[in-house]
């Protein structure tokens, strides 16, 4: 196993789990997701204990996911509940896994349900605050959840992958500095007195600050597992100290990502960014949503080529340079809880 | 091997098989049918000696199949008859199978041919009477036949994967009655003083029947092996004895099913409906046709998706509920079958 | 392995390699081409030594080939050139083969570089010569690229596949005589006194010749290693020598045949004639180049269906007749090239 299970993830948008059950394979697992009340998103094996039917392609009555194959009312906890004419004490259970819908988001532990509390879910100060705004979208993508990881700890990516929108020669030319703390492991960089690319331009000027000034960039990469990674990413008008900047001096956002395992060779990728710039401004959200979809649509054929080429020779070693320590930290902490996780399920 | 190859399938319709070959996968077998002449359809391993391209791709001339690679002329047997500038006596045989052609359908043997017997082609009695029409058609389902089987004995899944047609509640309420006749395996439900649901309200009206009057309904499956599953249904206005009502009372006919496997988990599925009512109404026969094909069109996803499931979780039982008999006593027969093959085979 | 690596093969036609780089897989490697400088290309094993993308997906800059994804400058050696903030003296370096831009072609030697030697390119005498025009094409084929060789050492398949365009019964009904000559494989087939084809009648009148007077017609397929078919087509009118008749009073072409395997199953077929008449008439080229197109296609299904049929039954034996000869032999030299090669890499 490549992915911990021992871990919340972002298995759906909460508006994806609406009036049907919604199927989705998440580390493995192919589970359903559907709401049992207006508070509660239940997650179950999605097989129904009379025949192997997917209990996804059912429907919902009253908070009971029916089976749309012969009627079998499963309840949220896995247990049968009902079938016509048929007495169901017997009927053996399927697996319920720990699910929430908070932030925005159903989150979805797929390993030992009795180690799951939903406060590990990470705090998502944006969501529905009136300062922030937020728009997203969702990627599959075929490779191991760990090079998107990759790829979002080394910005210096940007400057070859997205050279027309948000790339820029000076992520190239300016070292980064990646420090562990505990279980997050944070990459910054800090750029001066620099032009400002197009992306930032456009928020400087939605902001009402002029864009032909230099200005100081930041990025700082917060990874933390099993697989979340939050950028903070602003630009402020140079001489006002930077990421430190009062408002009136800056634009800044946090880019949102949640990757998800579906396989160990593919994702479900949960992109989005919050922004603290013009919220109640819908058009704005609705361009910003489209540009990061471009952007981001720009990474997919080299992360699914990549894999393929690590498939075709995988014995060859990956360098680990200055500019990796991000991805390479990240994968240290994923190791240390794959482990943590094997010794729980050894024998003492 | 899950299907016993001893035994009649419909390899395809007989317009299938018309002025070229038709190349076609029976029971994991590559073959090629064609009419060798006008009384007859010859049925031959689907690989020409000479390179092993596929005959299939050839033509039909003057009875023989013409390799269409170089020209190597077949015989309905199995052995090469001609080919230009070559003597073929050595040439190596390639394997016929027993094929007939009757009933509308080709029939073929993908097993031991010297136990092949058209008499035991079950006899379609609808066909081509004057009393009777018949209208159907073909799809390919990526499943095990036996999914299929289990599908067609058991309707209670009437009420819910074909809710708007002819599914109706009454079906799950009633309990069938499976009985096992030698190798013919029989489910019948008798529903008595319903509401007649749309597909046979259109039927009642097309008699001269009243369809707003209530009718008793029948469903009577009949499985033979290896994988034919031909159900009577219908309705008579209520009291007039049921399926046993005078034809003036109602109208009723025959669901026709033949299942192919393709491969295990694979089938190509022949579906039809010969009816003994308006015989003569060409147009009436296109809309059950279209009707039907919509209804069963709404079967395929979950089909193969219970066949994923089922790969997915091999090891996790299924139940055997009353309203599954008919399926697991299908199931005892076809797994006394496969037996009586095995050890057919075995040195004694 | 049933390809020879020490050899050369057509790995692109020159246009292909132009600004971008070009990635393909040959005889099983994933290599990328590029141009080095005006006057080279160079081929390198398509793994970026930092994270494993493939250099495909790059660009190149003054020569140097520059990873999409972080910049790494790669050298025409397989050793890298440079990368932003980084010291690259210990990065390991990459795969380097051996290729050659020749002919209007890329050529590749996919083996032991220090065999190589561009000397043993088949010479092209069309190329650029103002007495002949060429034109052709690129097919991607899912079959082993002997089937093709196959193909094209046993034209009689023309009288059947390609009945409508340059097949005619008489190829069929005129036996062939096969030599061999070190590893040149020679089948050739001479034909007098019939009517042209289509094609040729198409060529004698754009020769200014007569069409519709009796021709001679050959057809001389000479095979060379590894996978290299030329074929001397033409007609002449009858009486005046044949193949040897003088320009006057006949049309002749070579079909260009360079068969590359791009895995065990698959091939990247360069297809083209080279005409010795007309050669500065542009539309004629095109108008042969739309003709052999639709004709080579003809051969694409059943090259496929042939490769299925052959992985279904590998232990059918294919008959070796005298129409097959060609063929056989370019195994026998292929499979001396193979032996060759083994004993090479075995210790001594």
């Amino acid at each position: 196993m490549t992915f911990p299970k021992n871990a919340w993830y972002v298995a759906a948008t909460a508006d994806e789990v609406a009036d049907k059950p919604l199927g989705r394979m998440v580390c493995g697992e192919r589970i359903v997701f559907y709401r049992s009340d207006a508070a509660h998103v239940a997650a179950l094996q999605d097989f129904c204990p009379h025949r192997g039917a997917p209990l996804s392609l059912g429907r919902v009555c009253a908070g009971k996911l029916v089976c749309g194959y012969h009627g079998l009312e499963m309840g949220c906890d896995g247990k049968t509940v009902a079938m016509p004419g048929q007495r169901v004490g017997g009927f053996p259970p399927i697996r319920a896994y720990p699910a929430v819908e908070r932030y925005g988001f159903v989150w979805v532990w797929p390993g030992d349900a009795t180690l799951a509390n939903a406060d590990d879910i990470p705090v998502q100060p944006w969501h529905k605050h009136p300062d922030w705004a937020y728009g997203g979208g969702l990627f599959h993508i075929r490779c191991d959840y760990r090079l998107m990881v990759d790829n979002l700890m080394d910005l210096t990516h940007e400057t070859y992958v997205h050279a027309g929108t948000i790339g820029q020669k000076e992520i190239d030319e300016t070292p980064c500095k990646t420090s562990v703390n505990g279980d997050e492991v944070v990459t910054s960089r800090f750029m001066h007195g620099i032009e400002a690319p197009p992306f930032w331009k456009m928020a400087l000027r939605g902001h009402g600050l002029a864009d032909d000034v230099p200005v100081d960039r930041w990025q700082i990469c917060r990874f933390t597992p099993p697989s979340h990674v939050m950028i903070e990413v602003g630009v402020a008008h140079a001489g006002h100290g930077g990421v430190e900047a009062p408002p009136e001096h800056k634009v800044y956002s946090i880019v949102v990502d949640f990757i998800t395992p579906e396989t160990e060779t593919s994702i479900h990728y949960f992109w989005g960014m919050a922004r603290k710039f013009q919220p109640q401004d819908g058009a704005l959200t609705d361009a910003i949503r489209a540009g990061q979809h471009k952007i981001f649509s720009e990474d997919l054929e080299m992360l699914e080529r990549q894999q393929l080429n690590l498939l075709t020779w995988p014995e060859r070693p990956l360098l680990k340079l200055n500019i990796d320590a991000g991805g390479v930290q990240a994968r240290k902490v994923i190791d240390r809880w794959l482990a943590q996780e094997q010794s729980a399920c050894s024998p003492t």
